[in-house]
């Protein structure tokens, strides 16, 4: 791919990478992988790049997998994981996508950056253009969080706020490619180098369950460039005959901006744009406008690999934060949160059973966006700096408890 | 130490942890150490824990040591490396003394914690409290920013906002342990296990440059528990004969509540009470009235380090967010850019020189108070979706830099 190229020539289908996995399974082994210590490079002959030395890294991936119990006997679930990308260098998942993509833009010398994004990959893609000294733009649509503004400014890019959904951003990023030349990173699927990024998260999950692949794999998903991602990343490791089956994916989106769900669970093979997305859950608000393609890519993924769609309630997916917040100490943004949310769904219809190896995709951290989970928490009290006010308070709560 | 027992018996000095080093020096070996993979607990031999089967954590630690070269070149020094602490689970270098704290509250088998924070402390003791199942109360001052208050509220802490200074939330903490019999997890020196949890920052350091101490490590400090820690971290090392030196140690606050900074320029030995914090660097604003003995503490241990004392303004500290964020993609909150200020300020007065190695350490991440930031942060555009506007503002954008 030149810079320029964001599909492909003759049909104008979604551009993917491909590899010599012969050469692969010969030189590559888990055990060789597990001893280079951790993070998306440790991988990097899995990932598109010919000049290592133009490697762009913040020390992204490397997350834990983490066993919930408290959170797995609240939901019925004895062996759940949570793979939290919170921790990531700027706090979301897309630091995976985006740090292949800046590496290539660096390969291909590119001089400006420009994404669409409603959050998260211009937040995390401003961080890497700085580290990288290669100018950015990007165009967010009204609504975007303050902390993921904040985060882009910071860094140095220029935030544009579009009048309009993600879709009109989306389009906006495309158009400045075409005709100013820009180095486009919108991370969903016409930037073939960012879907690489995110199989990491697929590797990984294999390397810390020692290539025993779980049962299910829910992901939050706007585009689905995550889930199409992940599920590259264990189809390869089966290929090479690291695992011998794979896990069913489940598409998790919010009921306000569910094109993807939608046509799931109506059994269409294509997805339709949604109209007017409203839900609080930002991250995944994604109407696919211009792009429906790219939902299809993902509802074809879902089914090949015997999996599941989901949609949930701005409310449930809010109760979901908070349950996570309470019983695992883990703080996720509402999307980040959408698939417990999705897993409390499925296994009270019995879609998922208690002995099912379940791992949840929890891709943001709560600080990207905590006004929206304030609603429901509990309240803040205000009083004087003395142990009377204090003893009053406790009686007070004590007379409301009883 | 049982729980009650904040202050010496005998003197009403502060607590301090001992251990058999004759022991540890023969059991502990820096090898042994390196190969157990990272985190905090790798250090558990270090830790003042009997019953690890309590081990409460969110896989504290464990943070990248940054080779910072662009920034050091601004900044004119050669070595210059950031502690990333941002990373932590709660995005705050609190998670190390937190988990530590929490495991020993498991131990004691606490039924309610408690503790005074301007925000960061409070929103880790509140995720690990939700991990360990044990009921919590915070006590913050007014001002504290809503990122951290929400990461209080959604762990469910009850947050009580005191009228009055950090200062008066730490007495109140206090009156809560002596009469309610609460755990009393304020993180500055009351509680001795907390600093225990704060030296890995030290042996980190020293592990991750290989047992060659560092010239100088900057941290900012509001009483200095971290950089007490730290140094008693060091001083270990060094103890056991793992390294043959250890660096000097360098404080910093922002003008606007710098006591102990003004005790180290003035000469005295002793550190007096701050009347009236004035900055917006709120994590580090603490006038330590009430207990000014741990800021003595705290100038001591610099003085016995060779160290130096530094206070920056608010928008030397804002600059420095500024800097390394556009430099090395890495977004503080301004407390913990509030170092890199600091060295700006002693290498331009020539007290530190080019060939040091220097170690900064940032303490917790920009998303935990992003708007004191934005106040020197590029403004933010709005367009329509168009090309033509976006040209328009491309046209302006130039003329306005030529």
């Amino acid at each position: 791919m030149k810079v320029g190229y964001y599909s492909c020539r003759k049909c104008g289908g979604i551009l993917q990478v491909d590899y010599d996995y012969q050469r692969l399974s010969e030189r590559q082994k888990p055990r060789m992988v597990k001893k280079k210590g951790i993070g998306i490079w440790k991988y990097k002959e899995f990932l598109p790049i010919q000049d290592y030395s133009k490697m762009i890294s913040l020390h992204e991936g490397g997350t834990k997998l983490l066993r919930c119990k408290r959170l797995g006997r609240r939901l019925g679930i004895e062996k759940l994981y949570v793979k939290d990308e919170t921790t990531n260098p700027t706090g979301s998942f897309k630091d995976r996508p985006i740090s292949v993509a800046v590496t290539k833009a660096k390969e291909f010398s590119a001089k400006t950056m420009v994404s669409a994004s409603s959050g998260n990959a211009g937040a995390s893609l401003s961080a890497y253009a700085a580290k990288a000294g290669i100018e950015c733009w990007i165009f967010a649509p009204a609504g975007v969080p303050q902390e993921k503004t904040c985060q882009m400014r910071v860094h140095g890019s220029k935030l544009v706020i579009i009048n309009g959904t993600y879709s009109d951003a989306f389009k906006l990023a495309r158009t400045c490619a075409e005709e100013l030349g820009w180095f486009n990173v919108t991370s969903t699927f016409c930037n073939p180098y960012t879907v690489e990024g995110d199989k990491t998260v697929g590797y990984e999950i294999l390397e810390q369950l020692h290539y025993d692949a779980p049962d299910w794999v829910l992901i939050p998903v706007g585009a689905g460039p995550l889930l199409v991602g992940s599920w590259r990343g264990f189809m390869e490791m089966k290929r090479l005959g690291w695992v011998n089956r794979s896990p069913s994916m489940v598409g998790v989106q919010a009921e306000g901006c569910s094109p993807i769900v939608k046509a799931f669970k109506v059994g269409r093979s294509t997805v339709e744009p949604w109209g007017n997305p409203r839900t609080v859950v930002s991250a995944i608000a994604d109407p696919l406008q211009g792009y429906p393609q790219d939902g299809t890519l993902t509802l074809n993924t879902i089914r090949k690999s015997n999996g599941l769609a989901e949609a949930c309630s701005d409310y449930e997916i809010l109760q979901a934060v908070k349950w996570l917040a309470e019983t695992e100490g883990i703080f996720a943004e509402p999307a980040g949160a959408a698939p417990i949310a999705a897993l409390d769904k499925l296994t009270g219809e019995g879609k998922l059973e208690k002995k099912d190896v379940v791992v949840c995709v929890v891709t943001g951290s709560g600080l990207k966006d905590p006004t929206a989970s304030m609603k429901i928490c509990g309240e803040t009290f205000k009083i004087e700096p003395s142990i009377a006010e204090l003893e009053e308070l406790l009686k007070l709560l004590r007379k409301g408890n009883s």
